[in-house]
């Protein structure tokens, strides 16, 4: 422990990433819980649904139909957040200052994802083997690579990691009509976690402006970058890698930390070891070694509490469009938010005080950290592949 | 609407009050919902649960039993997040430079309480009328003020108050140990918030450190302040009523909106309409007039899904240790945080992509205020008192 007496008493921590803190209150996991109770995960699913929109061959939606896809299958959501062309927008001058200052918008556009990671409707991550997850790395490099601006300094080593990816037939990838600005991946997992349909698959939203979060975690890493001459997320892995308190896994290429500034109660951090700015930077080591790491970390979470584990992730780099020194500042990472905190069912909510105030936790992170370090047997059900 | 076009294309809007941006789809809300449902609430709830460790006269979990009282009750939060005695913490000197700068932790201190709004275990606020909702009101208002730095520029102004308020017997309110920084006043209401418990009740937890969120608006309203020289919620006070197009309602001293930069579905704000830092500036009308605006916000609420409405709800003013500047710089308002979108048992998820990039949502504000504004008759449930 970094000072014992951080495991009894309330303090805050501090999130270099973002710059915000949260509070931390270790004490706080002794009460009651009456309230809602998430429905434990039942994983009877069959591997092929007639009715599940992501299954290969189905009917989507809006009436498109899948390809018998085999690996990985991407398309353009039929409901996507943003699309490529809409009407035009410019802000209206009044000449009235106080609505200028205070009504303030911008139109945004961009292109809207959705990327399966099997044709196997009942399996997870954590079901699948590094090999099989290996593909999914493979399809978000080639997406990313797709979407990168001519001009972006990492455009040869793009060229060079397509030269090295398989080629994957079933992803309706196009280069966007006007080049976009940032481009998240992410994965929804569980209905705790707004999932609408348990095929497995992450999500690919690519935006013409720069998101709140990487936006600020650019921000925060170029600036510690000036002050100190060394990166970040560099400095952090180093000395997470010393300290042993909050690792819980690592290979030659990543760690895996429950960070410092954790909010989720079992919250983790896949930081790259080396100055990796984006997916199109990875040797093939790394692809694969990234792919254990996904595999680590989420089968460990099901094990945990002998559940399907729900969270969001999301993989932060170097933005789609960006100058030298932004791609330079960049360092390739990816979090996990689980929200389960006790038991299968039950949950740790951020609503009033985290909402209002500030992020609350209950158990530290070194305490997370210990018990997914203790999690790293066989997944805990058989996965009938 | 400010804009038509905005109604259909997909843009960001502008918080100034924490200065961050938001991503709007209007064109979205068409996708089909086969995700999680919420359990529509039943609302067959007895006056009195012998169970309930809020009804009068109940045992609480530590062994502590609640007096008999029939308006409000206080006390201290058997399992609060911040104690007001706890062990000392010093950050270690260590010399070891990375580490200070990525291991920032910092101990807080502080006083959880729970307040209950009636002794009746099956009321909610939009059950109870504006006359049974002032004593909360009141309540709240003596709970600040016996919080208060004995040196605040409202300090005068927090002798008047509790001079003008009937005297609560049932709460057990001391002042701090030690002066304190900020008091987060919130309420959970439905388990889709995290609530435990349906007795009518929120919390209020007083810290030694600024929380985040009431922190960067204060800063943001000083911000505004020094380069318009007016106040940014009077400002966006003013112009709202002006516009129309945003209102829900209002009487002389609140007006209540759904923001230009709402995140949640339903998302209000109940703004002062005079410049009042703090509960304890609030003339006795204004007091009223509260209670009132509380009322419609959350009647319109249940009203709309017909269900008992779940949301956060909470109050940001001075803080309890303010100087002239930043206590001159606060301006009254509540937020309201609801995750209903479609019905009372589709919600919205803020997951994936709102975690890991930008707050994203669906309806416009102005189709929600539209709504809203559409739902002020009586409450749609008989409540039986
Ligand atoms: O204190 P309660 O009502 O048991 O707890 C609820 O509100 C707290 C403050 O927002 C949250 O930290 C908890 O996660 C939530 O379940
Ligand atoms: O697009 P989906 O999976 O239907 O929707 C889910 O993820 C989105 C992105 O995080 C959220 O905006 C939705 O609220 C959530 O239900």
């Amino acid at each position: 422990m970094p000072d014992e007496v951080l495991d009894d008493i309330s303090h805050r921590r501090y999130n270099p990433l973002t710059g915000s803190w949260l509070l931390v209150s270790p004490h706080r996991t002794k009460r009651p819980w009456q309230g809602q109770q998430e429905a434990p995960s039942k994983n009877e699913l069959p591997e092929y649904d007639p009715k599940c929109y992501l299954c290969p061959g189905n009917k989507r939606a809006e009436g498109d139909s899948n390809p018998k896809y085999s690996g990985t299958f991407a398309f353009v959501n039929d409901y996507s957040a943003v699309r490529e062309e809409q009407q035009e927008y410019t802000l209206e001058e009044t000449g009235d200052d106080v609505a200028s200052l205070l009504l303030k918008a911008q139109p945004v556009t961009g292109k809207c994802y959705v990327l399966t990671f099997s044709p196997k409707h009942h399996l997870t991550l954590a079901d699948m083997a590094p090999e099989e997850i290996l593909p999914v790395i493979e399809t978000w490099t080639r997406i990313y690579a797709s979407h990168l601006s001519p001009s972006h300094p990492l455009c040869e080593q793009a060229k060079q990691a397509l030269a090295s990816i398989p080629t994957t037939p079933d992803a309706e990838v196009t280069p966007p009509k006007h080049q976009l600005r940032y481009m998240q991946i992410f994965e929804n997992k569980g209905a705790a976690m707004g999932c609408s349909n348990p095929h497995p698959h992450c999500q690919i939203w690519t935006t013409s402006t720069m998101p709140e979060e990487p936006g600020k975690e650019l921000v925060q890493m170029a600036k510690y970058r000036k002050e100190h001459g060394r990166h970040l997320l560099e400095d952090y892995a180093t000395l997470e890698v010393k300290k042993q308190e909050r690792v819980v896994w690592q290979n030659d290429s990543f760690v895996v930390v429950c960070p410092w500034w954790a909010v989720w109660p079992f919250e983790v951090l896949i930081i790259a070891k080396r100055h990796v700015r984006a997916l199109v930077e990875f040797t093939e080591k790394e692809r694969f070694q990234f792919a254990e790491a996904i595999q680590e970390v989420t089968r460990r979470y099901d094990n945990l509490f002998e559940t399907n584990f729900p969270y969001s992730s999301g993989i932060h780099q170097a933005p789609l469009d960006s100058n030298e020194e932004e791609a330079e500042a960049s360092w390739f990472h990816m979090h996990f938010y689980p929200p389960l905190l006790r038991s299968a069912t039950v949950r740790k909510f951020l609503v009033g005080y985290e909402l209002m105030a500030e992020p609350q936790r209950d158990i530290t992170p070194e305490q997370a950290a210990a018990r997914l370090r203790g999690c790293s047997g066989p997944l805990y059900r058989v996965t009938l592949n």
